[in-house]
């Protein structure tokens, strides 16, 4: 693993450290994943250093391949993010962010910087037309960096292209019947005939590519992209309709050239399908978020030689124990090593606790307090809420009384 | 101690097991200490029980001789409280409830139940006629019942009257120089000239009195009862002079009737001076409130015996750690067995929980609520969290994943 913090405290000729991985997603609105493990970092510091006893802390921000995944790796790889001009998923200049591993191998590239619904929110939404061409830039910058894998966040995107516009922006041309390119977006991928990939660049097949996907919807159907999340990206029934025609002619041209259908296989209708283009012409691997960031940050190996796990994020509710980031800890951690989460809000309920397999939740409210409070004092309430947390697993007083 | 409830969970031929003390003061608003107790207790069970260690959880409510303590004693004992017919600090007809331990030899009175302020909010306070004679009643009650001992409470009082008003109930008489009775409150009180206690019932004198009290005024003086508490009861500048005057004339008599000069004696200017006149004429000790209730309840002998003692209260702020409860079981507690603080709002820091040798302080809260909402989810919230501490402290996770 790379750049992972590491301190001790204690004596030196004592007995072995105590081993704490601290390793929580971000607390969104509040604390940046990186903040979040700073935090709770001060806190076993802070309890085990008032009972002088060593502990060795580690430190790794995480994050489940949706918002947010960008900062974590950059924060657990000590890297700051570099940025590029393309443009938006209506094609309009943007700027986006981007990163690379201090080694030059991984490059990570968060789809939505590019091609985010945030960035088309300021004009009414425009499903047909909308495109991924925006995130070609990014891959570009990253395959002239030399990165030997390309980490893809998909979440939060605008388009329902089925990739297209990625490909596109690479070199692939999606021909029409008369020959020419169809313009960028899903509403004419109905009209797809060909498939020309003579000038898509080579660098873009070679490099390994890993993309984050936390659905299980096919390309197309009634689960599919279309008709599961054009409506929240401004599709009415008939946009539904033409953009799932589209998405489905997509998949026959590729099940053409590759010889695979992949319409129905689970994650191809992520993010307007980007997976499927990725999949069938790139050789993509798509795999669950936090599952690619913790093999990218050797998460597994930290947590089989921790002695404690502090994981935790915003809200920490029934969804976190499906494929999340406090799931994907609690799966790598051995299960005799205590997990503990740390969290703004905790939901979940006893009966859903105990088969988690998480050893013990606590909220960092510190009494009544409205959200923005919260907020405000998320950093210090971490890091008490970590220290007591601590207090309580570390045998002994403090003397006193 | 009496009445401790106790249960095993888990085997019955494994190990010995975990001792717990669970010995909170009320949440305020939320929970009485009863509720709050019961509440931890289930948590603890919980914890324990779904991770199949065997655990024996003792409760026992705790006060600090404040409001509430009646309610703990009664909810320890097991016993329902008793009523009488009295008056309220203004004379007016009011039931008060009053309380007989299950072996018949230890009272408890909570003077405000006869001359608390709240009785009287009803009228424009007059802190010159404001008298403690209705909490006489209530001790008659308990020489009539036989009792050996009288726990008096008296926080929360209307009355600056030296608690003349009690001994006037039971037979003293205060007069004038003219040989008549003083009329009822501490605005007379300048006048007194002589005391007359050949018609005070004698039981009074031969039963045991503790007086609880957490202040440290004296009687008289700038510190006094009349000018630090004499503003809160109504009184102004010229009211708080007088009655002062009348405390410092009581004194006198009170001198040269025993001997003893106690108008400096910290802890006298309690409850509008309540403590004197029993002092002087009853032989009464004063102490602090949770060191009685400890006392009574036999808390020292639980906590010395006890593996994990979980304790807590509506609000652990500073004032927490100087003789509240919390204060009480820490002290009580040996210093290598944790003390987990379980509390609705939590607002000590670092420094001061280090300093208090409370090993960890939790707040009820799961996230943004409101003061209405966490009093209104208060005891499975107080549940929830004792369980959470208690999966931190009992080895090992619950499989699951």
């Amino acid at each position: 693993m790379s750049n992972v913090s590491q301190e001790h405290t204690g004596a030196s000729d004592g007995p072995p450290p105590v081993r704490v991985a601290v390793i929580p997603d971000s607390f969104k609105g509040s604390a940046s994943a990186v903040e979040a493990a700073e935090a709770m970092a001060r806190g076993v510091r802070e309890a085990y250093g008032e009972r002088g006893i060593p502990v060795s802390v580690h430190t790794l921000p995480f994050a489940d391949g949706g918002e947010g995944t960008l900062d974590a790796l950059l924060g657990a790889w000590g890297a700051e993010p570099l940025t590029v001009e393309t443009t938006d998923a209506l094609g309009r200049p943007i700027r986006a962010r981007f990163g690379v591993s201090p080694d030059g191998r991984t490059g990570v590239i968060e789809a939505a910087e590019a091609n985010g619904l945030p960035a088309v929110a300021d004009v009414p939404l425009q499903p047909r037309t909308a495109s991924s061409r925006g995130v070609g830039p990014l891959v570009t910058e990253l395959l002239d960096a030399g990165v030997e894998e390309i980490l893809l966040c998909i979440g939060g995107s605008a388009s329902t292209d089925g990739g297209t516009g990625v490909l596109s922006a690479l070199g692939a041309r999606f021909l029409g019947a008369d020959g020419t390119e169809l313009p960028d977006g899903g509403g004419r991928l109905r009209e797809l005939a060909a498939l020309d990939l003579g000038a898509l660049d080579p660098r873009a097949r070679t490099v390994r590519w890993r993309v984050a996907c936390d659905v299980t919807n096919p390309l197309v159907g009634p689960e599919g992209a279309a008709a599961v999340f054009g409506p929240q990206k401004g599709a009415d029934p008939e946009d539904v309709r033409v953009l799932d025609e589209g998405l489905d002619r997509l998949a026959d041209v590729l099940a053409e050239t590759t010889g695979d259908d992949l319409r129905n296989v689970p994650g191809m209708g992520a993010a307007g399908g980007i997976p499927v283009t990725l999949t069938a012409l790139l050789g993509a691997e798509v795999l669950p978020g936090s599952r690619m960031v913790a093999d990218v940050l050797g998460a597994g190996e930290l947590l089989a030689g921790a002695d404690l796990v502090l994981t935790g994020e915003g809200s920490f509710d029934s969804q976190s124990l499906g494929g999340k980031v406090v799931d994907a800890v609690r799966r790598l951690t051995p299960a005799h090593v205590p997990v503990v989460v740390i969290a703004g809000s905790v939901s979940v309920g006893s009966e859903d606790l105990r088969r988690s397999g998480v050893t013990a939740a606590f909220s960092i409210a510190r009494g009544p307090r409205t959200l923005e409070q919260m907020q405000e004092e998320a950093v210090p309430a971490i890091t008490w809420t970590a220290a007591n947390c601590c207090r309580l697993l570390a045998p002994g007083r403090t003397a006193a009384g």
